[in-house]
């Protein structure tokens, strides 16, 4: 493919302008949205301003002032237009993690007769890890871990949840969320989906397909930064019965009655636990600004481009140097990355990484590589794949400080 | 008492220089450290390098370069020293509600066949509704919630934990730790303690009273921020013991192994759950670098002198205007915190703040005074009280716009 061909691509696009909502270090690539979103200019202010004022003048007064006290619900609401849910059916709080710790119990209360927890055996592991907690502790639960073309005949009449990562974090692969909830539906059981490699990615569709609970993350493609406060969805149907065990003065109905007893907020709010991370709440809250003005099928189509763009490219590279794609090339099962196996992937990563393109590695041999239509332009694309060229052109990935492993990788 | 009294306290305090450690809003005296402390200037540097050079320039590679994934043992070490614990009994995580539901669970496990869990009826709402929703968890829990001077007739040998915190968030109250630490053992209980009004108030010692497990807040005496991230201490002893139901993939003891079989860490590190909240921690691990030099017994002492000036000076108001003292006079009985009740008590704290002095009020008739020793002198202990006057004897709390209720009081 030509330069410019692809110069082309960046001049026709749409979101090209958002990339200046971003701090963009000068000469990387960054493929690594899809682990940690890049820095919203907006945010830094907002976080200035967060401290500065709000928290070192306002002090406690910023709570009423400032409207620290509905962070949580206000991040929720403007979360809900990019996954297809409605304002009061989603919250931003704590992680990923205890969000589904959260509404995996209610779930799972909500189908009291039934013992078993479907879930894909390649999941991202802090979902298996909690499920398998939750288990723990309910005791006489079944968590049923499958690969992804048997969930179908795994779902089961004794089946009290489905409970699926919408994007494979490894693969990129993408379930049919309509057709897996339609499955569980069927069997009697509820739908709940982790939206970490979704929410900002593409839009998701919760209600349209019927979705009972879902999770994900704020520092992937939504770019709160890191560790930032998670979110959580549950239909409205569901938030009468869905009692929160993790039972907080954040969720009680009238948190500043200071009553003894708990007593459940109404609506989605009962499912928030602690005080809100203000800062990071705040980060989040400022990154979301982002999104307010994108055309989220524009968002879904921009990646779509990029993905494909860069498997055309890469097509000689995995021929000459041993890349095995496995994100798959029919466009409704991908998400926003792409991933190789490689035997060396470990080291070619970090050889990339020290060229200036970032992308990421999952043990034991995937190299991945995140797309994020709001910063990233086609060129980019053209760059990593000269630069992963060269590295492979001239064995780089053999230094031997490239074969050491980080603590995270 | 005679200013120059009160000036020559100030002159003579040890920890004097601490105040130039934070921002100082012009004339304000804050007496609300015990809801929110202030903002130590460190912080406000630490915040923006966090935000701009690690989030900013250096991206995900900042998980291994800036020591992200180490936060939340390091920040807990350095929670450690002022709680009396060693470095590797405490974890900075989540909020202290969820922290007290992990804990909590640990607890209960250690002593499985017994069945009630004994707290104060006045303990602060959320750890007394995380109590209430893990009974409701788990089922056939008795929560016996009983006045202060019960507590001892309430533990028997169906007691599986004693659950406290150790400065009533109301009245100042502060319980012998050491002494219902060992009431609780000889009945064969645990004790779980809430360090939300003591840790970094006060020096505590929870390994030389033999405690078990503790919580404790990032936004109050320790000065984290709105929402910092809390803490938990496991003794050492029952670390390997403790199983982690919410046991999330920072827990894991390979998080980035990537395997779907959950094994929890060795030591503290079990008890984390999703990723650290990287803005909110690095917040709080500047704050705690103030406390690096300071004499917590020194601490102490300046504590009781202010609540002692305090009491001192407002007696002639409390006889004229009809405020009734709920903190404990006996030193070994007070936290950090003087507490009045009256019957007005939120429209004179409102006015109160309106003339620059923050308390705040806990309903239904408490004014309640915070005393950071850090950055409070005797000089705004005499401050208050003057504002405080001139508020009563000017009938300024009978404003109407002090009567209507903010929605966070």
């Amino acid at each position: 493919m030509r330069i410019a061909t692809i110069q082309a691509l960046d001049q026709a696009d749409p979101l090209s302008a958002k990339r200046e909502a971003f701090v963009l270090p000068e000469g990387l690539v960054y493929l690594d949205g899809n682990s940690l979103g890049m820095l919203p200019r907006i945010v830094q202010s907002r976080v200035e301003q967060v401290v500065k004022q709000q928290w070192g003048h306002d002090l406690i007064r910023s709570w009423n002032l400032h409207g620290w006290v509905d962070l949580p619900v206000k991040v929720g609401a403007k979360i809900a237009r990019l996954i297809g849910a409605e304002p009061d059916e989603v919250v931003a709080a704590d992680s990923t993690s205890v969000n589904l710790f959260k509404v995996l119990l209610a779930a799972l209360r909500l189908r009291p007769e039934r013992r078993v927890i479907v879930s894909d055996v390649d999941n991202f592991p802090t979902d298996l890890y909690i499920a398998q907690g939750v288990s723990a502790l309910l005791g006489g639960y079944e968590l049923r871990l499958v690969k992804k073309d048997e969930i179908e005949e795994a779902l089961d009449h004794q089946t009290a949840v489905l409970m699926l990562t919408e994007v494979d974090y490894r693969t990129g692969y993408r379930y049919d969320m309509g057709r897996l909830t339609r499955m569980a539906h069927e069997r009697g059981a509820l739908a709940l989906w982790d939206l970490a490699h979704s929410a900002g990615a593409f839009p998701v569709y919760l209600n349209q397909h019927g979705v009972d609970f879902a999770v994900g993350c704020g520092y992937k493609y939504l770019n709160g930064g890191p560790g930032a406060p998670a979110f959580l969805f549950v239909a409205r149907r569901h938030q009468e019965a869905a009692f929160p065990f993790l039972s907080g003065w954040m969720g009680h109905k009238a948190p500043f009655a200071f009553i003894p007893e708990y007593v459940a907020a109404e609506g989605i709010r009962r499912l928030t636990v602690g005080t809100p991370s203000v800062l990071s709440m705040s980060a989040l809250d400022a990154a979301l600004e982002v999104f307010v003005d994108v055309d989220l099928e524009a968002l879904r189509e921009k990646s779509l481009r990029l993905t494909d763009l860069f498997i055309e490219l890469m097509e000689p590279l995995a021929a000459r140097y041993g890349f095995e794609l496995v994100t798959p090339r029919e466009h409704a099962q991908r998400g926003s990355q792409v991933a190789y196996r490689h035997q060396e992937g470990y080291a070619v990563m970090q050889a990339l990484i020290s060229q200036g393109v970032i992308g990421d590695f999952r043990a034991p041999d995937i190299v991945r590589f995140g797309f994020t239509p709001l910063y990233l332009r086609f060129m980019d694309v053209w760059e990593a794949v000269q630069r992963l060229e060269h590295v492979m052109r001239q064995d780089l990935w053999k230094d031997p400080r490239f074969q050491q492993r980080a603590k995270v990788t």
